[in-house]
This record gives C-alpha cells, sequence and structure tokens, in this order.
C-alpha cells in the first residue's frame, strides 16, 4: 500500500519544521539523538476514550517523505542554504518508532508513540504524523461511538461529498476501524479493501417520467441488490407503494426487494409506517435503512427511545468530518536530547510535559477489565512498579502490584525499516471490538462518562520533578 | 497544475453513482442530455454570505477523472457488468460547466454552477464536485471572515496539524482565498504558488539548553527572519527578556529581531506586557505575533474591545477546519433532461429544487452595492425581467427593471475543455476583495447578518408551479 500521492511527501510538512531543521544541521546538532512522543490531551465529543487510528498510514507515509529536485528548488527558492538542501537530498527517516496498536483504545496525556532517531528527522515528520493521527483517531472514535449504540444494526459511510476534502480517503478507512460496515467512497474501498456499498440518489427517479418506471428499471439492472430510495415524490404516498409494487414483481420473478431507504422527514414516524405498508404487503424481509444527519445520539433515541423500525443506517456528515469536534488535539513532544530529559515547562501545570523516554502498561481487574493505564520510563520492569500516581496530585494513587499487568507499544519501525504487520480495516476493526468489550461500560456513556485513571511512576515523577526545579531556577 | 494524486479519480466517487450509471446505460438512457445545478442552503457559521471556491481544483480534477486498469478489476470484482467497464474504460467528462467566478460572494439557493452532458458523465461527477466546492468554499469563508476582522494585520496559516488530513491540501489554497497572506503548509505552497512561513517550536527551545542559547543559535542561523517564539518557560520572566537580549545584540550586529510569538496564556495581557517591555528597551519595531486557538470572535475581542499589542495572528484548527461548522450543505439537484425540467419534489417547499436550466444575474443598488440576486431560466433575457419572486412567498417581489444588472456565471469548461484561466490564490483573492466592497457591511456582521434577497424570475416560478402541478397529480 503505497502513497495515493504523485507527490513527494517532504514537503507535506510545517515549513518551521525545515527552518528549524537547518538550524540543527549549522548549529552542528543534526547527530544528535531525540525521542518526541505523541500524545492528545481531551477526549473527542467529551467522551471517555478514544480510538487510537492512523498508524499504518502514517507509516506507510513516511516511506514517501523525501525530496524530490522540485521540492528542493522550492526550499532554495524560498532560500534554504545549499549544504542543507544537499542533506535533503538523501533524506529518509531512518529512526526507530515505539506505537500502541492500531485500534486500541486510549486516553489523554498518554504516550501513544514515541519517534526516536536523529533531532532532524524527528523534527521533519511532526506535522504529518499530527496530521494523520489526530485525524483519523478522531474518525475512528466517532465511528466507534456509533457502532456502539447501532449494535447489531449495520451502518455505512457515506461522507464522501461532505468530507473535508482529500481527507476523505483516511476518513472511510478510519469509519471502517470505528466500525462501519461498508463505505460509499469507492476509491478508499479499493485503496483499503473496504466493502462499497450504494443504489440510487434522487436523481434516478427524477430521469424517468414515474417513481414506478424509475424503481422498475433498476430492479432490472439490480436484481441482486435492489435498495429503492423512496423519498423522492412522498415517502408515504408514493414511495412507499411503489416499492411494494416492485417487491411484488420481483417475488413473482423469483427475485427479492432488499430494502427501501428513508433520506427525509422524520425518521421514527415514517420508518414505523412505512414497516406496517410493507408488512400488510407481505414484504416482512423488506428491510429499512436510514440516512439524513444521523449521528450517535440521533441514533440512540431513535433506536433506543422511539422504537423506529429502522435495519440499517448511512452516516455522512457527522461522521466522516468527526462533527462536532473538528480536531483531536494531539501534540507530539520533545522528551529526551542525547540521554538528556527534556519537557516542555508551563505555569498551568496541566500543560507540563513528561519527560524521557517511557513505556505504557496496563493493568486488568479482577474480572480481566481495563482498570488503570501507567507511564512509566523506558528502563523501568513493569512487574518492579507497585504504585502509581496521579500526574498533578501525587496523593491520589493506585497499588498495582498485584494486578495483572500488560506493555501497549511495541517497535513499529527499526532504522526506518517497517515493523508493523499490515492489517485491513476490518481486521483492525476486530482488535477493537475485543479491547472495547474490555473497557468498563461506564466509560462508554455519551454524558458525562466515568473518567479512567491513568498514573504515572514513581521514577518518572522524580525525574519531572527534578527537571522541573532545574528549568524553574534557569529560567 | 496537475492533480496531487498517483490514482485515476474516477472512482473518487461514492458507488451509487457508479450504480446508477450502469442503469442508466442499460437502461438506453446514456446519451440523454441532462442539466444538474450546484448549489448549498445554508450560509456557515450562520453568516450573511458564502465566498465560492474550489472551482479550479474541481476542474483539474476532472481531468483526472479517469478509470485505471485496476480501477475497472475493482470494479468487475464488486458486479460491474464488461458491457459497462468497456464504456468506463475511454470515459472522460466532455460536457459543458457553468459557474460563478471563483472568489465571488454567493447565497443559498443560487445555481452556482450548472454542469450539461449526458446522464453518465454528469452523475459520475457528483461526489467529486461536492467534495471540493463544498469544502473549499467553507474554508475560504471562514478564511475571509476572519479578514475581515483582522483588517490590515496578517494572519498566517498553521493549521496542517490539525486539518483533516490530505484535505490540508485545498484547506491551504483556499484560506489563502479567503485572505491568509501565507500558510505553513509547505507542499500547498509549492502546488499553488502560496508564500509559505514559518520559524520555530518549542522543540527548537527546549533542544538548547537555556532559552538565551536557542534564541541565539535561532538569530544566527536565521538572521532575516528572526521570529522567537518567547512561551516556553515563562513569556514575561523568560521569554521575553531573553528576546531583548538578542534584539540588542542583533542591532548591535546591523541585524533586526523581527518579531516574538506568544502561543499561549491570555494574549490579550500578555501581548500588552511584552509590547512594554520591548518598547522599554527601545526595540519598537519587533512585531508581536499571537497564535493558539484563534478564530474570527476571539480576534475581534483581542483587537476591537482589547486594544490587544498584536500585529499578526498564527491560526491553526479552527480556520482550517471550518469550525464550527463541519461542511457546506451543498447539494447537486438534477433540472433537466433532454429539453424537460425536472425537480425534487418535497413535502417541505423550502427543499422544492428549481427546475430546468438557468442563469444568475445580479442587481445593483444606486451606489453601485450588491442589492438582489435573480435566478432567471437560461433562455430569459436579464434587460426583459422587471421583477423578481421571492422563491416561495411571490408577494414578496423587487422591481429590478432600472437597476443596473451584471450577469454572474460563465461558461468554464465546454465539450471537456477547460475555459477557465488558472489564478492564482493571491489572484483570486484580489477579486474577492473587490466584490466583498461591494456588499453592504450589515450582510458581513456575524450576529444576526442582515439576509441578502435572491429572487427568481416570473418564467421561472411559472415553470417550477407547473411542475409541481405535475407531479402532484402523478404521485
Amino acid at each position: 500500500m503505497g502513497s495515493i500521492f504523485k507527490e513527494t511527501l517532504g514537503l507535506y510538512t510545517d515549513l518551521y519544521e525545515l527552518t528549524m531543521a537547518q538550524g540543527y544541521f549549522f548549529c552542528q546538532k543534526k547527530d544528535q539523538n531525540t525521542s518526541f512522543d505523541y500524545c492528545f490531551r481531551t477526549n473527542p465529543y467529551k467522551g471517555g476514550y478514544t480510538v487510537f487510528a492512523g498508524l499504518q498510514d502514517f507509516i506507510d507515509a513516511l516511506n514517501e517523505f523525501t525530496y524530490s529536485k522540485s521540492d528542493l528548488e522550492f526550499l532554495k527558492a524560498n532560500g534554504f542554504k545549499d549544504e542543507f538542501l544537499e542533506y535533503l537530498r538523501d533524506f529518509k527517516f531512518s529512526g526507530d518508532i515505539y506505537s500502541v496498536k492500531e485500534g486500541e483504545i486510549v486516553f489523554p496525556n498518554e504516550p501513544l508513540l514515541s519517534v526516536e532517531g536523529n533531532i532532524i528527522e524527528c523534527q521533519l515528520v511532526e506535522s504529518i504524523l499530527l496530521n494523520i493521527l489526530n485525524f483519523e483517531s478522531l474518525i475512528a472514535t466517532k465511528a466507534f461511538r456509533i457502532k456502539h449504540i447501532s449494535g447489531q444494526k449495520l451502518f455505512a459511510d457515506f461522507g464522501l461529498r461532505r468530507a473535508q476534502d482529500f481527507g476523505a480517503i483516511h476518513a472511510s478507512r478510519a469509519a471502517c476501524i470505528g466500525g462501519a460496515s461498508s463505505t460509499s467512497n469507492t476509491l478508499a474501498g479499493k485503496i483499503y479493501d473496504i466493502p462499497v456499498s450504494g443504489t440510487m440518489a434522487h436523481s434516478w427517479v427524477q430521469s424517468f417520467d414515474s417513481e414506478l418506471e424509475a424503481f422498475r428499471a433498476f430492479a432490472e439492472t439490480n436484481p441482486d441488490n435492489t435498495i429503492l430510495l423512496v423519498d423522492t415524490y412522498n415517502t408515504l404516498k408514493s414511495g412507499v407503494p411503489n416499492a411494494i409494487t416492485i417487491g411484488h414483481e420481483m417475488a413473482a420473478r423469483g427475485e427479492k426487494l432488499k430494502a427501501i431507504r428513508l433520506d427525509s422527514g422524520d425518521l421514527a414516524y415514517l420508518s414505523k409506517k412505512a414497516r406496517k405498508q410493507l408488512d400488510d404487503a407481505g414484504l416482512h424481509d423488506v428491510q429499512i435503512l436510514a440516512s439524513n444527519q444521523l449521528n450517535e445520539y440521533v441514533i440512540k433515541t431513535l433506536l433506543l427511545d422511539q422504537n423506529a423500525a429502522i435495519d440499517g443506517f448511512g452516516i455522512g456528515t457527522e461522521m466522516i468530518t468527526g462533527k462536532s469536534d473538528a480536531a483531536l488535539d494531539g501534540v507530539y513532544k520533545l522528551t529526551e536530547i542525547d540521554g538528556e530529559p527534556k519537557m516542555k515547562f508551563s505555569e498551568n501545570i496541566e500543560k507540563i510535559t513528561l519527560p524521557g523516554k517511557k513505556q505504557m502498561v496496563r493493568y486488568f481487574d479482577e474480572e480481566g477489565m481495563f482498570y488503570r493505564d501507567g507511564i512509566l520510563l523506558q528502563d523501568e520492569k513493569a512487574e518492579e512498579v507497585d504504585t502509581i500516581y496521579h500526574r498533578i496530585y501525587p496523593e491520589k494513587n493506585t497499588e498495582v502490584s498485584k494486578l495483572k499487568v500488560e506493555l501497549l507499544r511495541e517497535k513499529v519501525v527499526e532504522q526506518g525499516n517497517i515493523l508493523l504487520q499490515h492489517k485491513s480495516p476490518v481486521e483492525i476493526h476486530e482488535y477493537l471490538k475485543s479491547r472495547a468489550a474490555l473497557l468498563p461500560d461506564e466509560h462508554k456513556r455519551f454524558i458525562s462518562p466515568h473518567l479512567y485513571k491513568v498514573g504515572i511512576s514513581n521514577k518518572l515523577m522524580a525525574t519531572r520533578n527534578a527537571l522541573t526545579q532545574k528549568l524553574r531556577t534557569l529560567h
């Protein structure tokens, strides 16, 4: 799976990364060994968890993260110096990357992924890393919230037309990781091996002299997948009755009308009325699909409060853009240079980053459910950590010595070579499902979910506190 | 300007477009002449206008809207038939496109762009048209709202890391059309000839033993463009004083510190304090730039209510994603087949589309300002239309016979050949500026802006009413 772009991606970065890289180069810092952490600060949608996604796409993009002749000419025209451009000519990421698995359930302030390498390569990949991981995690989380509430009922990604431009391609992949059973985005289907789906728009119906004629022609050309859009003129007076006529005609030919689709009006009211019309006509097997401005909240009230007779959903704008959140607030912070821990200091203690190379562990309760996550220094042995502490208020802490513990991260890139095994979005969704089953339900509530607790080890806290003191003195 | 994609774009479409196209093909409808209109229903951000953008990118994408061998294999594997795939093998859009200019100020329910051609080509391009035009218009509108309020102060697009994935590329272009003076997105800068900008992140500062050393090294490697990020440790106690030291050192070398950048804390408070520190040190020319979660509302209160000492802005998430709106609600509706007007009927009269091939005109008041827009049938002479009517309530109408009138649309593609003259985002912004100057200020208010009125001609109304009657009878 290569990139979808013709262009090399080395310029798909904020200019300041290149400006700094050139600065490091001329300050004789280019061979410094550094480590950067990726983490986010807030779960999207005021939710209780986040689904980590985008890892495979980010790593694939690194393969294309090089500089073509025209890229270098562009940089030269923008004042970059020949000696540095010569360095970029051969640039290829050659560092290591550690990451949690794609599809993992994760939480704020966790070092989900770390990049280790020389300071230039670590700096240059920042923007594309954030661009891809922030977005796919946002969309996968949204899709899984929808999956969580729609249960066994399938939903398709219909978002292409309202997606944020070519973001649509990774968005459809992330939607599938989160639980969409198919996508309307045919190119995403081809690239990522996602099932594709889609039948008719209003224009099909309008293009015939009558709705009945339009339905009949569609059934004849698509006998195996006849889904009729019934709201072009009048859902209950025209659309459903015409669909019933076609359903009977198909039955007479030994074929089957698969479903009708509602795309406007009140979906609870119309679905129940349409169900009755179909049932009264003996078409009990014909499904009712619904689309139009759906999200997890609307689906929840349709299904749970109003018992809507809907068998599946098509979901557009809100899933593909992650509405009402525009972005996951992921950041990428320097944590170590040549063995020296580093951190971003802040008067706002919430924003102080955690210094040093780290690892992540997950603790399980007696029922085998997720209980706490721990952030340790890389050289600590997980089994020797007996207590983890709240990042800011250490008097809040948890004894973990008797709990089952699991390492959450693995090396996915080594000296620039990809170790990560390729998985399809559907396979990643299966992993997500298995993990989400271990997340207690109270973290999945849409409103005021229970806060999942993430602690740090004593050694990490001591490292941070010592560095805080040092920086306070210096600045 | 070719495509940025390796892939052909023929599959960058909702599957139902292909399903319908195959249906048209086998129903012997493939040579029917059709016309489709693009319009949106609501101005984004509860604003009073929308900036139309994305036209050039859409038209360029049409050039790549073809089917490769592997595309056809993918479709075959998904059940498409050989005879239709044979047709797609040679597919290339060969119709006509009429459009308002990119950068035009436009309003809801206007047929901004029409596609005319055979039913298959018009149908297949729907999704990519909506994907690009909806998004770039959303972002250009957002950026122009920011431009409107920031006036002569420049602002840069810093959004790449929080953009919705590869949507970032067109987003940066649209931001520049709307008024961003530069972008941090280096690839967008290269592709679209947009000025690029960017200096340092916190990691630069952290990578040195002290902030002062970091600033000094940066000034030495970037003497012509020294902008120092002053909030890594403590803005007023460390960052600004260190920047002042560097400013004096540079002055002694005959160089000049260009600016400092604030990226956290209260920007009004910090900018005024920092301004005083800089002024007291004699560094009156050093500018203060600000970033961190900015949007048009924050900038308005910073500049107008609080007199913040900020000379320029870097704007990220909210501009590049169009927050708080995730998408412009543009739609693409069939209006005519083989000379017969068509429309989407709806019990909700607001959603009834306007049938037939149309044109758009703009009327000017005595001061030469935008006054009304009119939608006429294509074969009407603008000068013969003396009254335009509210789409739904015809008792609301405007006499226009004495007003100066302008045709708003032009043919941009003819039989698949591009007529549109290529313009850079900066040139398009100049056009936007000239047009926005003619839009009365009351439509530019952020809160409850005045509604700009768009009317339809008597003939168009009669066509719609007759078709409504016919459809009511039939369904």
